[in-house]
């Protein structure tokens, strides 16, 4: 691969910048990657790693000269950011994130670009349930999406050198429009993930069933929602106070969908309950067929032998 | 290992009793494995695979001269089965099912069980979103609990003969009454996959976001769910008709709390979320410290390299 950008700037180190530092290293796509952290304890942890090339102070520091500057702060803390680094831009700069909801960021953050900086929102759809500078690793994105929701009247050049980068750490890229994208992910993870919190939360607050049998006999469903539920409190927080609209949609349609399955069990309708069941699996067998997921029983924990 | 029971039958050659016959022959817990399934081609699915030393049309005929009969069919089905196979139990014997549900089992086995056989109900925590006769493997129940419900006054030798075979197979054991397994299997199991199922659901019914999207996108949560969702829906359908009143129990705590959460993020409360997020991490670092499921990150499905 060739350097796609000659200097990068990633502000925050956890988790996904962590794992681009890793990737564009490998892949050689760019000439230096300079890093920042709010934490000292992080920025110390990059360094120890040194999966970028300098470790800055202040995010001012860190962007001055970058091609590419990547906001990778919870949603809640972009504004901010995007508010200090403005002054220190370089012209002709792209301005990209990696925020899980994309209108709240562009209403945060686009004021704040200055004339002559391009600005495109960006969402790679990976992470794992853990955070910090220490979990990031370089095939991350690989086969995984990264969304683009440029705004209207985007430079066509930067947004197709940013689809470059990403493409170059093995991602495929999908471009749409902000409130779409914040739709679409209220369907696929962020609703999926209030529930996964909520039901683990049920279990901790149960009398009658004590935590450790909880522990014990987690294997039968339950500890696939408790992976969801251990996702970054931070990051999720910010994801549901700035999603509002779209995910309440989505619960409300839950709700109305798991009251009729309830109804059902209730009045002892069996082929309510077998016809929906039958349903369902045809997802699964499209969401393989796409390469999004393993066929492995049980997601290749078990080994077969 | 030393033989246990020198005839097993088996009624039912799905994912369980398939991966019962792979361990049995394996570990060589049985002198004889004798099996029977109701459809003609799983019969002659499992001839094929020759898990079994031998297959049988009928339950009454699989069940003759067995020290050991495992019923692995839908628990709405056992009822029927245990009518059928009552009058050719050997006196002795041990009649033990694996079904998902255990109270109501009891209710529809137990008054067929003829005086001098012994009952012992049982279900093994393990399985996957396969199901069929080519879905069983050895290692299933490996470091997986197997719970026993014995009746109260039952035989405790059989109930150790029985619990020795689930640990034979590298299962660990433990028992508890009917009425507790069914409440503490509606926590981590049965509510955890109807849930699953109607967020599957929902993202099938939605105009605005369509299929193929859902399908593309899910690796940011959502396909967690749909691997549960993809369960035998003949199984599922009669878990939730027998293991209604738990399911319906758990059920309405986790509307109230969904409820809670929702309000929150209506009114924009992130200390709430926070502190509710942070709390649930703490669930799932007990779970891997019980060896109930791996630390690699998103279940080892990501290639860290």
């Amino acid at each position: 691969m060739s350097v796609v950008y000659e200097r990068v700037a990633l502000i925050g180190l956890g988790l996904i910048a962590g794992s681009m530092a890793h990737a564009i290293r490998r892949r050689g796509l760019a000439g230096h990657v300079a890093g920042h952290a709010r934490s000292a304890e992080t920025r110390r942890a990059a360094g120890e790693i040194g999966f970028v090339d300098s470790v800055h102070a202040t995010a001012a520091e860190a962007v001055k000269g970058a091609d590419l500057v990547v906001l990778a702060v919870p949603v809640g803390a972009m504004g901010a950011v995007a508010a200090e680094i403005a002054p220190h831009l370089k012209p002709g700069a792209t301005v990209t994130d990696v925020g899980s909801v994309k209108q709240a960021v562009i209403d945060a953050v686009g004021p704040h670009i200055p004339p002559g900086v391009h600005f495109v929102p960006g969402h790679p759809l990976a992470g794992t349930e853990h955070s910090g500078p220490y979990s990031g690793f370089a095939t991350l994105f690989e086969n995984r999406w990264w969304l683009l929701t440029p705004p209207e009247g985007a430079d066509p050049a930067a947004v197709n050198r940013l689809r470059t980068l990403c493409e170059g750490m093995g991602a495929n890229v999908d471009a749409m429009d902000a409130p779409h994208h914040d739709l679409v992910l209220a369907v696929v993870s962020h609703t999926p993930h209030l529930i996964a919190y909520t039901m683990v939360g049920v279990a901790d607050h149960l009398r009658r069933v004590s935590q450790s049998e909880v522990i014990k006999y987690s294997a039968s469903g339950f500890r696939d929602f408790t992976r969801i539920a251990a996702s970054d409190p931070t990051m999720w927080r910010d994801v549901f106070l700035t999603n509002k609209e779209a995910t309440l949609d989505i619960l409300g349609r839950f709700t109305e969908e798991l009251f009729v399955l309830q109804r059902a069990i209730r009045m002892g309708d069996g082929q309510h309950l077998f016809d929906y069941f039958t349903r369902t699996r045809a997802i699964r067998r499209g969401i393989i067929e796409a390469g999004q997921d393993t066929d492995a029983p049980d997601f290749g924990r078990v080994r077969k032998g």
